[in-house]
């Protein structure tokens, strides 16, 4: 006999929903993307979808076809109706009684939502505040797992300073990344960015600004750089599927340039929208 | 309108249980304990509680009341009837639009299971192989939190390898503890563990290990240890609240004294049985 209990009511764990023994909510034990559209079409889905079967590889999850998944993402797209759409989606390893090892021929588990991408507009015409956290993260960051507790907890610690997004600094001081997005430092016209490592998450938009950038003629250095650095900047912007390129006009409380978002930014958003139409 | 898709399933948001929407799948936004009974009495409620309310604060989840998670376990225990019950719960932030920042308002999602405890006595008689995995987890492992994946990798690595338990080892070279275990190393009569930090959960297992040698007469000593001084270690053991203490008899390979438990850890067992009448 096994006995289940969800808030105040006790049930015979038979009766639930499989998802409340989802191994993606005892363990975390699952990847996800956010894909986002522009005008009726996907951005970047090829991308998105070679990195979510590298996610799945790397955790091991082997049960699910891509081309499965490519199929019902494009399906709830379609039926959702919306042009400019947010696509959440994630794959866990299955329902199971909790053991820390896993049965190879478990169902995996797929979830999905499609919803109206936010208006941005504001944010990116003035630009945000960040502040720098911890990267409290564990080691292989580019897998995009379902493991975030880090990551809100630094977010919300950000909110609660008026922030917007949290950067994210490792032991020795550097800048690996945002909470939820790249980071990026345009100083002396040269784009800055952390080298992709496995501390750092391959972000599609990432590849997007590079380009962008060199279509602009922006110099790219692959470095990392420190809280003061990023401070002393030119220009600072991030990069996140949802709004593609955020400017950022305070960091950890400096003003940045003049507090509005740069020339340069102005050059890479003009740049990075010509992909998108 | 906002469209989830479970499976190959098309359906409204709305229509769906809020738990595909909990924050714990979304983020591994919870926290969790296991407890075992012995005999009709739950073992180290008190030590449980207080450390689930560490785990709790140490989040930020303030919506839930310790006395009330208590009582549900109390209650739940009771209800199953089972004298020698394994009880798993976790409380999660709550259901909501995925977003990284949180309503203060959420209502805290309690989840809990009661089962018969699995028969652990041959594999306590005989003792376990175990083997190294590198640590790869957060830096906040004393927090007892759904983001388990690198966890769940390095054990299901060792079972793959032969093994019942991974240990796991930092980039210093030094054991910090088992992927779901407080590990132990008996060297001339000492007992040897990782002294708590942030790399390690505060094993409440541990706790009554430690009574258990005091009452033997083995000396503690809190420092961390190689995988090199753990195979030459005249003893090991583990840790952990559904098995207690579990010997070990081979380490990466090296056979640990003769290859069975030994006279120390026998001590140990029997001392810590004594908590448990």
């Amino acid at each position: 006999m096994k006995l289940a209990m969800v808030d105040e009511r006790l049930v015979p764990i038979e009766s639930l929903d499989p998802i409340y023994c989802d191994r993606g909510l005892y363990f975390g034990d699952g990847v996800y993307e956010v894909l986002r559209s522009y005008n009726g079409k996907i951005f970047a889905l090829d991308e998105h979808m070679e990195r979510f079967a590298a996610s799945l590889a790397a955790i091991r999850i082997t049960n699910i076809d891509i081309r499965t998944v490519r199929e019902r993402v494009e399906r709830a797209f379609k039926a959702a109706g919306l042009p400019n759409a947010k696509i959440y989606f994630h794959v866990t390893r299955g329902s199971a009684p909790r053991n820390h090892t896993w049965d190879p021929n478990l169902k995996p588990n797929f979830f999905l939502t499609v919803s109206a991408v936010a208006d941005h507009h504001e944010e990116k015409a003035r630009g945000i505040a960040v502040c720098t956290h911890p990267d409290l993260r564990w080691k292989r960051c580019d897998i995009k797992s379902l493991n975030l507790l880090p990551n809100i907890l630094a977010r919300q610690d950000a909110a609660d300073r008026g922030c917007d997004e949290a950067i994210l600094v490792d032991d020795a001081g550097f800048i690996t990344e945002g909470a939820g997005s790249a980071f990026f430092a345009i100083i002396k016209r040269a784009l800055q960015t952390a080298p992709l490592s496995a501390n750092i998450l391959p972000s599609i938009t990432r590849k997007f600004v590079v380009k962008a950038a060199r279509d602009v003629g922006i110099a790219i250095e692959e470095r990392c750089i420190t809280p003061q650095q990023a401070a002393g900047a030119d220009e600072l912007v991030l990069a996140v599927t949802t709004k593609d390129i955020v400017p950022v006009v305070k960091f950890d409380g400096t003003v940045i340039g003049n507090g509005t978002p740069g020339p340069l930014t102005k050059a890479l958003m003009t740049a990075f929208h010509k992909f998108t139409v």
